[in-house]
């Protein structure tokens, strides 16, 4: 588990927030993960959960996901991305900090997400 | 333990890395907290551990934290700082990610914090 590989596996994961299947964003999971969206959340632990958690995403109208940045350390990762979703004709936007943990075959192994709810702005 | 809470206790903290001793810093964590400084260091875990891991910097001929920025949501804080330190005639650089996770009593209980060795700079 490289620096590098876990910044790719950032870049992959907000690329498929805008263009993939819940199943694809899923994939990047480890059998076991859990995610924690926004922390403080129930923690979604079962790939039925994770994948019904990203498909209320992935059935909206439209999305698109930036990387604003991000920093990894270790097996480590926490960046911020801007998220822009389109349902019945109102768009919103969001700007989560997710911390990604990875196990050592560079799958993701946890994610908390840091974001409130006036973190949710409608355009 | 609220998001305000969290946010009290960074700028406490960030405060502390510029004006307080090695014992100040550490009054901020619960008994029993973990310090991995950077991620993929060895984990810190006893009182004696922490108090000798932030004497390195307080030991220091000068030193000033900044605080960037700070996220916080249920019982986790995200915050960037830079911190200058001068020593031997020499100033350094970095800006650091801590990933902190509060206690119900509003304790640090854990810290990881997310740099490499080039984010070290010298000025």
């Amino acid at each position: 588990m490289s620096t590098e590989q876990m910044i790719q596996t950032v870049h992959a994961y907000i690329d498929r927030l805008s263009h993939g299947t819940a199943e694809q964003i899923v994939a990047l999971y480890a059998d076991g993960a859990s995610v924690e969206d926004p922390i403080g959340a129930p923690v979604r632990t079962t790939r039925e959960e994770l994948i019904e958690f990203y498909s209320i995403m992935t059935n909206l109208d439209s999305r698109a996901a930036t990387l604003n940045w991000v920093r990894a350390a270790g097996d480590t990762a926490v960046f911020e991305f801007t998220l822009v979703t389109g349902t019945a004709g109102m768009s919103f936007e969001i700007t989560p900090v997710d911390i990604m943990v990875f196990d050592d075959e560079g799958k993701i192994a946890s994610m908390r997400a840091v974001w409130a709810q006036e973190d949710l702005t409608q355009l």
